[in-house]
């Protein structure tokens, strides 16, 4: 059974854990994870892929679980290093593990390997389980409109946290973006694909809006199953709120499901995963065309993260 | 008094600051260091300059003493993701501090900034007291010629220990290179130039083959002083015997004096500056028209460089 998955980073990486847990007992499962790289820059000459490294660590068991991102153990010394020198963002620091991650994707994108082919070699280091594919090899760079300018979107975020309010998102060069070697396949070839609870407008989005890739899903003969990121009106983590305020959509888990809207009506939905809290938007979505269905969404640990991939393997 | 000392890494370092310490009595004393830049390369993405980096650590107090080169304190947390990766050279690790003086380096050079100008903004943070200048800002890579090929230095270096025989040294893209800005101005200008007691061969020998320099050399109206590198009949520090052995040089006080040759007939030096047990030397170095005297060498610590300083400024 082929399993693919557009994903995030934080939050898609445990949905991909609890996806991982459940294909144990399906023969031939294949997970394939299609990743956003929109998030993705270059800093103090580094090239920095947060949701690629965000599943990376997860699936290797790698991650900081307290914190939440990053690596377990992660020291902080370089950083020091490069404060005293005022070399990049005092408000950005990247662990010593980290950037040893970081140090190796640059040189060997520097030798001329695509971030895909990049990406296979930095994965083999771990038996992850899933195979990782950035949405794209070209750099797509998601910048935020806001009063008077545009910011990157991690000074937005991170610096910021999603205070100064957004006014659109851009997503530089996309139109000129081609999906990576893998990605049409995966989504065209796939029994099932899903959509994680990532952040449906700068992580699903932004995949989304890579040419080819919005019409692959539209096309697949796979059923296309999302799971809500909006429990209760509320983000499960991240600033997702911010982002949909910013495209004029409602934080609902109703509101985002219409919004990726029914594959019947021109959308990419065939079915979606909704909380037990927001059971009563089920009749306007299913009136829309989208198959719903509520049951415990929070990804408290591993367990109920199978669960919730089982929930939408069963959808 | 303006002092100009040419110097390589970590033999130039201490003996720089014998020069700085002896120069605290010195009205209006300027000290500039022009620097071996030979050893520099691209490793994993990073530009090293170990020369730069080893006198810039030394001077600031910041390099492991017991160690006798890096910084103290340090760790190599970065470098072991780099093996783990399978990238990068596993037995040339670099570390963690270090690595904040490269990514500094490397962000700003690809910013488009010379080597110089990033030499003057990274030396900022600390108060040297030493004006540090690298030869060239052009890329200039010493090569070891060996039996069936070329190693890079530091292949031949640090890998080998300097046991694969010698054939010769090639420092590519020399004969295209220019001093960096500062530079020939530095040795025009000076009151005295110092030789350190650095590798004649890829330390010495590589700055003076930068075209221009052996000129400025030759033709400053500064006395021009050499420090011997070596001590009855053994190198002080590193390995330049192995390299002297190369191009056909005894290891002595003496031949290297030689070697480097009277200003009178040529060559860069009016003076030379040898241990205690080469007096014997004196004579035939007199002879060929470099006035030399017999001193202690040995820099054990701050107050011995600054009596070798003195000593060489009284030459």
């Amino acid at each position: 059974m082929k399993i693919t998955v557009l994903s995030g980073g934080v939050g898609g990486a445990r949905f991909l854990r609890g996806v991982r847990e459940h294909a144990r007992g399906i023969p031939e499962a294949e997970i394939t994870a299609v990743v956003n790289t929109g998030d993705d820059m270059w800093l103090t000459s580094l090239r920095i892929a947060p949701d690629l490294d965000s599943i990376m660590y997860t699936l290797a068991g790698e991650n900081d679980e307290e914190r939440g991102w990053g690596r377990v153990g992660e020291t902080e010394r370089v950083s020091g290093e490069l404060r005293a020198y005022g070399i990049g963002w005092p408000w950005f620091t990247l662990g010593d593990l980290d950037i040893g991650t970081h140090l190796a994707r640059t040189d060997l994108l520097r030798s001329g390997m695509p971030l895909s082919a990049v990406t296979d070699r930095i994965t083999s280091r771990w038996d992850l389980g899933v195979h990782l594919i950035p949405a794209t090899d070209d750099e797509v760079e998601t910048h935020v409109t806001v009063e008077g300018g545009e910011l990157h979107f991690q000074e937005w975020w991170t610096k910021h946290r999603a205070t100064v309010p957004a006014l659109g998102f851009v997503q530089h060069y996309v139109e000129n973006s081609t999906p990576a070697p893998g990605v049409l396949a995966a989504i065209a070839d796939a029994d099932v694909v899903l959509i994680a609870p990532s952040n449906p407008v700068v992580s699903i989005g932004t995949i989304l809006g890579i040419p080819g890739i919005r019409a692959a899903v539209a096309a697949t003969s796979a059923r296309v199953v999302g799971v809500s990121p909006i429990i209760a009106g509320a983000v499960v983590r991240g600033m997702a709120d911010a982002c949909l305020t910013a495209i004029g959509v409602e934080t609902s888990a109703e509101a985002v499901g219409l919004h990726y809207g029914a594959r019947s009506a021109g959308g990419i939905l065939d079915a979606w995963l909704i909380d037990e809290t927001d059971a009563a938007a089920v009749p306007a979505l299913e009136a829309a065309g989208i198959a719903a269905r509520a049951v415990p969404l929070w990804m408290r640990d591993p367990a109920t993260s199978a669960q919730l991939a089982a929930d939408a393997l069963a959808l």
